[in-house]
């Protein structure tokens, strides 16, 4: 019985959360009402409003969800052992698709950030754990002598979420960028500047 | 009497872009009225759409200037010599300040960009005119042996442009960094992946 309860909870909010990212994506994070997305996901106001009582709680929830996706990313890193590699092919994936707040999301949700002090407090702790993650990971490849012994995870993994953002932002503002040469030079970035040398 | 006029056009051009800077950060460009730029230029409705018709057009100049700013910094790069040495610093200067479109206003820029087409194609002819000039800057020191001979001068500047807006965000969106170590680690990123070996 609890089990049925929660799991239709959990699929009531996929449903809302989905209808979110919808109409933020259509008419951005500031023009979506909560009244479309409730049309959006079918639902009435009563309802969705059990499970979500603002627009703060729904970028909260996708940027919690989103936080989980990186954790994941950062997970898988370390299974394959091959640290670099899977970061640079894991850049060239942002500099083709964009990711982060599931995709074309991320400058909407970093300019909410910008003026929401709610959204920023979420936006950081999430930004706070990657970092810790990927910071920890990289220390481990470091302690395999698969990355540079003179190399500061932490400041590094600071580095790499920031172009992380960067990238993801390239990939709806700077159309007209050479992605295969773009990629190139940033596999030359990481391949140069984390890998030991003589390597 | 030509003069006068154009200095005129100018110093109310002027006093209009500030007005818009000044209401985009405090409540968002989506969240701006046309009539509260209005009021906090102290001039009419009439006087102001003389200069500039919409929010748009506003953001077209504010772009423009911005891209004039980027312009001047990259063309100070080459007169000192120095190009890895001052592209660090200026990498540094982001950490710390955050930069592009006159600071905060650049994560709200992109995100308006994601949405409207004609704020995209201002974005994109800035960050491609901004990317040819980088390119130029880093092949000719490559030709003068300060970059390292296989590095590929436009894919790279595309990297740099997108850190530098990744780094600009972060600026708003990830305190709590350590900014001696992030600093720090872009320095080595730069240094190891643009400098000719053995130097």
């Amino acid at each position: 019985m609890g089990v049925i309860n929660s799991n239709r909870t959990a699929e009531r909010r996929r449903q809302i959360l989905d209808a979110a990212l919808v109409c933020f994506q259509e008419n951005r994070i500031h023009g979506t009402a909560m009244s479309t997305i409730c049309e959006k996901a079918g639902m009435s106001p009563g309802h969705l409003y059990h499970y979500f009582s603002s627009k703060v709680d729904l970028i909260e929830a996708i940027a919690e969800e989103d936080s989980q996706i990186a954790e994941r990313n950062i997970a898988a890193l370390v299974k394959k052992g091959h640290v670099v590699e899977e970061l640079v092919r894991g850049m060239e994936r942002v500099w083709k698709r964009g990711q982060g707040i599931h995709g074309a999301l991320n400058a909407e949700v970093l300019a909410e950030a910008a003026r929401n002090e709610r959204v920023s407090k979420i936006i950081r702790q999430r930004n706070g754990r990657i970092r810790s993650l990927l910071a920890k990971t990289l220390e481990e490849a470091q302690e395999r002598g698969e990355v540079a012994p003179d190399m500061d995870p932490l400041g590094t993994a600071s580095l790499l979420i920031a172009m992380t953002d960067g990238l993801s932002a390239a990939h709806d503002a700077h159309t007209g960028i050479d992605l295969k040469r773009a990629t190139a030079a940033t596999r030359r970035f990481l391949e140069r500047s984390l890998r030991p040398d003589h390597s």
